[in-house]
């Protein structure tokens, strides 16, 4: 199978860096085909604007939806957006790697999601009507592909538990899980999260270390995450609100999880 | 009084360019005194990296928590940060402004909340032990400012509700909020949220600017989220889960609001 993880920790001897090495080699040894897109070596451009866009002309307003949606179906596209885009194709996995930062990913891996998932490619895909709300959530040009998050944080679990105070990690993580990968059709696997990093050295990194591998053995046949899909029923469209007789109590990000 | 506009549009002739110059002049006619970040006018760096010390020397490890706090301690920030840092602590409220994309801020201004908050300045300030975690979370360098949202969004107002497919806005919001910005002490007003961009046109543009008009008139009197300080009783530390007296039913995001 073909893996492509993304990857941004701007530091190589960091302990992400340790398992983005480790991680490349257990799924090769496994047999499978591995790309790295590793973010900070690229010095891939975090900022999404005009130049995006080969067909911009200077001083014309720049729309980054519509500029966007015309860039990808025109191949006028910058083309570190576009073998972003063909990796993608290409994966039959895809794993983003990263630390977390104020709660979310480092910025220049939000830049890429941003720049990479073009209009018509990742949004805006399918019909748009007041009947059908597009491909998205469990339909989408990336559906049939798996995902996972591969997670490093400073904080404790408990910190992130359901009454910790950074809030419970599903919660902290379904805006990338469900809005960022579940969007353009990903299947979404658990995530793959290790707290606080500073009590990691050698004597327990190895135990870490086996935790991830075996992940990814099992990467073709864990359960993803249930998230329901937008076109199944379960939502009223256009008000893509969960329908009133399915599981009624329930509110927030939780009630999007079967 | 002093407000600081961080602003990450890419486009001035956009919805938000014209918000942002009616916020500077109706904050300005009412006397306060307003400087803006225009993130990509200034091209900020989006980025955090071994380049935002001086002090780096090319080879060496790079930590960001670690060299973020060495550079804090000994001015050897770059300059950009230090200005941010500045208007910061010039400033007597704190607006975001931003298009929400991918259920969070853009890139370009994640990369400014990374690279400015420093350690010592925004985390890792006050005792860190098994008694103190610190302060944050209410207490901290900025406590006793008032931050507000301003977001812009394609999505309608039924697809953020408590059912809504994309999750409540609220929650969308919590790691900003909460996250970035209650952490380091700001007091926190309900955001101002514009959905369904596409729809506002010259006729209905004045209603969307007078309300935000009326948000920005009180600025200094609208009630803050009642969010849960940490240092407060309410949290078991170090776990710094919420104590099991405290509303033991609640879960999630909004077991941290009072």
């Amino acid at each position: 199978m073909n893996v492509l993880l993304v990857y941004a920790h701007p530091e190589p001897k960091s302990l992400n860096g340790a398992l983005r090495d480790f991680a490349v080699k257990r799924l090769e040894d496994a047999g499978h085909t591995v790309q790295v897109s590793d973010l900070y070596a690229m010095q891939w451009k975090a900022s999404l604007d005009a130049h995006d866009s080969l067909a911009k002309q200077p001083g014309e307003r720049f729309d980054p939806a519509l500029d966007s949606k015309h860039a990808f179906e025109n191949g006028l596209q910058s083309k570190d957006i576009e073998l972003e885009q063909e990796k993608l194709m290409w994966a039959d996995a895809v794993s983003l790697q990263f630390p977390l930062w104020w709660f979310t990913m480092p910025a220049i891996l939000k830049g890429w999601v941003e720049r990479v998932y073009a209009y018509g490619f990742a949004y805006g895909v399918g019909e748009h009507s007041d009947a059908r709300w597009g491909e998205r959530y469990g339909e989408g040009k990336l559906a049939g592909k798996r995902a996972m998050l591969m997670v490093t944080t400073g904080g404790w679990e408990s910190h992130y538990s359901p009454r910790g105070i950074n809030g419970p990690m599903d919660d902290v993580l379904f805006p990338i899980q469900h809005g960022i990968l579940y969007y353009p059709g990903f299947d979404v696997l658990p995530p793959f999260v290790i707290y606080q990093t500073s009590r990691i050295d050698e004597t327990n990194y190895p135990e870490v270390r086996d935790a991830l591998g075996q992940r990814l053995d099992d990467l073709w046949t864990t359960a993803p995450i249930p998230f329901r899909p937008q076109n199944s029923g379960a939502y009223t469209i256009p008000e893509l609100t969960l329908r009133a007789d399915i599981e009624p109590e329930k509110v927030g990000f939780g009630a999007h999880v079967e």
